[in-house]
């Protein structure tokens, strides 16, 4: 929903994505007018279950007070969880009791250690683990992790054999099926096999890490920040940001199916610089732009 | 730059005006994401010297923390003077402790009792008082007076009388000029009417309140409130709103010049209702839009 970084520009909104979880929504980062371009996404508010942040600069976090006091104004009661470094609570928290006061939903600020990688949050389907990041202050990569699903079972072949329901758990399992009479259908031929598991890993703001590689491989998305382009490689090793050639070589490392693009320094007027720089190391790069949809 | 109310829609921005004061800028209000607003009008972040908050809801002042972050980071050493009530200091100020350690300016805040009408600001050109308005927290109006300006002296009569620069300042007061020759060349031969001193006056969030009639009076320019309709005049005043036809009868009864129409519930899909409703009082009613300019 915003792709620019630290200084807002008349083209780009700061650092904020939705991720669609097959219907639960995580935000990962909430830059101020965060909930402005969210409105306009016609997503529904109350699907957000988890805020992830990755770290205390604003252009990542400003957004959250007004998320939640928009939250609190459309009488949600379900709680927010808000995943963070430590020390975001003590700088939210008074604002919360000032200004959402009729706040009829729990704030859940669940802190992670930003300098280890740990699993921080597991429901049955999914998982998301912390990835530490090489920054000014600390700051924190997500991997999130679908786990694997079970096999289907082929309604037909359910029907024909008239599987009780009861042993569907079962099936999905690996089991075969006795019918009444005794005759063993093997496994096979009643299931097909599940989606394959979807993951996808964010990381922003870092340099140049190539201790993410081994934690990045095969994910079938990376968004990884490209602050600046090769031609300014001395600033983005000052600033601790990555160029659009060194999330490539990240990607292409971990051999990821996709890599997208974003965190854009205001100094390019055209991505395309960025976009080229990425693709002459690892074609299957994009270059976000606010709004995009990217399917996984 | 934003003409909603609190929930923020895919029209419109949350409350925030600039009011250009012969150059200098003020910033009234400053919901969140009035920095991107900002930015898209093309002005310069360095002419704003004052920020005047209304009432500390969300929508009115949840931008200010990431203004102050850009203009650190754009490296503005001006001091930011912030008028408003004296609550907000202790809600600004840890973040901008945390978030704003490079800061290389000052941000000034200037508390005022909002519950009086009082001279809170004065330069050598510009007077602002607040006006205590109605609403569900203590919320405060402003009336932004320029003085009275000096008359211009005529360039080609100071000319032709070779009038020394020292005797400028008793010219311009008043005074006649008497040639070295003992003539006396009586003042209103020497100068020109200064244009009309300048006057605006912003009203929101508040009830229908007659009581700012007589401060009004006159006036070249008054935003005020229109959150509702007539048809949602319970609404409005269980929540201390006005209604556009309330708005245009407080400029009816001030005499102003000129009344601009914002903060719109997001109820109304088209904010002709309300436009039609101030004019069928008050013809020179106008709704704003954000981007408009309104010259003065």
């Amino acid at each position: 929903m915003g792709c620019g970084s630290a200084l807002p520009t008349s083209k780009h909104h700061l650092s904020s994505q939705v991720l669609d979880l097959r219907g639960k929504l995580f935000m990962i980062d909430c830059g101020e007018g965060t909930q402005l371009q969210f409105r306009k996404t016609r997503l529904n508010y109350n699907q957000i279950s988890d805020v992830f942040i990755s770290h205390l600069h604003g252009d990542h976090c400003f957004g959250l007070i007004g998320l939640i006091s928009t939250l609190s104004l459309l009488g949600r009661t379900a709680p927010l969880r808000i995943h963070a470094h430590p020390d975001l609570e003590a700088l939210i928290r008074p604002q919360m009791d000032y200004f959402c006061r009729e706040n009829k939903f729990e704030v859940q600020f669940q802190p992670f250690n930003p300098r280890e990688y740990a699993l921080i949050y597991e429901d049955r389907n999914w998982e998301v683990y912390t990835l530490p990041l090489i920054h000014r202050v600390c700051s924190t990569g997500f991997l999130i992790k679908e786990k694997p699903r079970m096999p289907h079972i082929i309604k037909d072949k359910a029907d024909f054999y008239q599987i009780p329901l009861p042993q569907y758990p079962a099936i999905k399992a690996g089991a075969d099926f006795v019918t009444p009479d005794g005759e063993v259908i093997p496994n096979r031929f009643l299931v097909r096999e599940a989606e394959a598991p979807k993951s996808y890993a964010y990381c922003s703001d870092t340099a140049y890490n190539e201790k993410l590689i081994p934690y990045l491989q095969g994910v079938q998305m990376l968004y990884h920040e490209a602050t600046f382009s090769q031609e300014h490689l001395s600033l983005a090793e000052y600033t601790q940001h990555s160029t659009a050639l060194q999330a490539a070589q990240i990607a292409k490392a971990a051999a990821v199916e996709k890599l997208i693009l974003g965190h854009y320094s205001a100094r390019y007027p055209d991505e395309k610089v960025l976009l080229d720089e990425a693709r002459s190391v690892f074609p299957s790069s994009f270059a976000a732009q606010e709004g995009d949809v990217y399917e996984w």
